[in-house]
């Protein structure tokens, strides 16, 4: 993404997920809360893409909770709609790491945007920490 | 809850919710998705408390999806935590209708907080719609 | 339970879950998924009940996982159902705990039953081990 | 897979499900309740590749509620793997339809085995009827 003398000042990545029975409601919607999966798989292949994979971050004793979430829903997702997630991270993180999130359906349409804060934590104190080094060097390039 | 001669101005209804081991993760904190349903139990439990439940509403033709949500982790909830939901209706619902939302554990500690607005829509014509009278008509000693 | 002369030959504990929204699906009906979490809530509100709470065990280093599930669907589950769930321990324990369940609507009609084996497991060695003693010490009374 | 003289007796396919960390619990485990939708995946899938997908069947209104599940938990499956669900349909159905399953990890162990039974309900009447033409016709083939 880096490429043709383009500049970036962020990293993106996008993927998909197909929407299960079992995510949507008697409406015939997915249910609300399911998308904070859906953007949970967004920012893990995001993470994946770059290089370091959630799972490796947790494996060098550092998690990621959620510090806080907001989702702006403008149209419904329905069953078996193969979604598009893109997940965008905006900034080089710090203590905290910010993803923004645009899920569309198969047209191209705009169906949910949101945004998560997490925060590293160590898990040896059990304090907030700064983002792992091999993280950040894997997202020097796209930030520079 | 309008009572001694205290003028409310709005309404506000707590109910309890076990958490369940499919609602934790490997981290051994609820999944923060989780909470979305957390939040349908307070606003439900709200208007059944009102004397107009959901069900009803949706058996009249009116659907209430919701449009965001907002949410701020404080801090974790844990496996067979038994917490409380306290759901508030901030003012009067025209169109839409607010939520705002506290979660706390056993200790009265604040674990999250949250905020939704849900859209009246009427089934028949797909389009959004006035809340029902009844509704109106159960709220109205609260926000007098 | 144990009282009146009468000599059981199980353990039996009823409780309620009211259907929540996220977990019903497009057809309206609840998942058939979501029927695992009401066999959870069914069994741990039976240990409960005990005396030995589940997580209690899991304190004392014994984890519970699940080694088998059957079910059976015989009618639908809707929103806002307020469903009793009974839950039978048919015998002792040894390394192995059996529950069997019956999911009941508000008029008493079978909707669902169920059975689960699950397995002590020692978190110290990651083995199958004998259920605690005083898990057995409580249920002895209603096996005698 | 009906080549080379051999005659099958069953239609088999296999997919992929990347575990979800919400899929996770605090044991570490995916949660027991969580297969349910693993199995829904693989026989969504095994009929999108048979060329009749479930969602075209809902919209000539025939619905597949699940009749009954067994499910055999042999070893746990994790955070962020990538298993493989491979779904046969070992016979042709009539009002029924039978699918089984195996969950493996990445290095073929098998963690899960699974069977379901399905009942085809004519959406106008709400009553059993046969497995959809199309649908059988699709299958043919692989039964001769």
């Amino acid at each position: 993404m880096a490429r043709n003398g383009y500049i970036p000042h962020m990293y993106s990545h996008e993927t998909t997920v197909r929407v299960r029975y079992a995510e949507t409601d008697r409406m015939g919607y997915v249910y609300y809360g399911t998308y904070a999966q859906y953007f949970e798989v967004g920012r893990v292949e995001a993470m994946r893409s770059l290089g370091f994979p959630y799972l490796r971050m947790e494996r060098e004793g550092v998690m990621l909770p959620v510090h806080d979430l907001t989702v702006n829903y403008h149209k419904p997702a329905f069953y078996d709609d193969l979604l598009t997630v893109r997940t965008v991270i905006p900034q080089l993180p710090a203590v905290r790491i910010r993803f923004v999130y645009e899920v569309r359906d198969e047209h191209g349409v705009l169906l949910t945007d949101a945004a998560t804060t997490l925060v590293f934590i160590d898990r040896a104190t059990n304090k907030p920490c700064r983002a792992p080094a091999e993280l950040l060097e894997k997202m020097g390039p796209y930030f520079k």
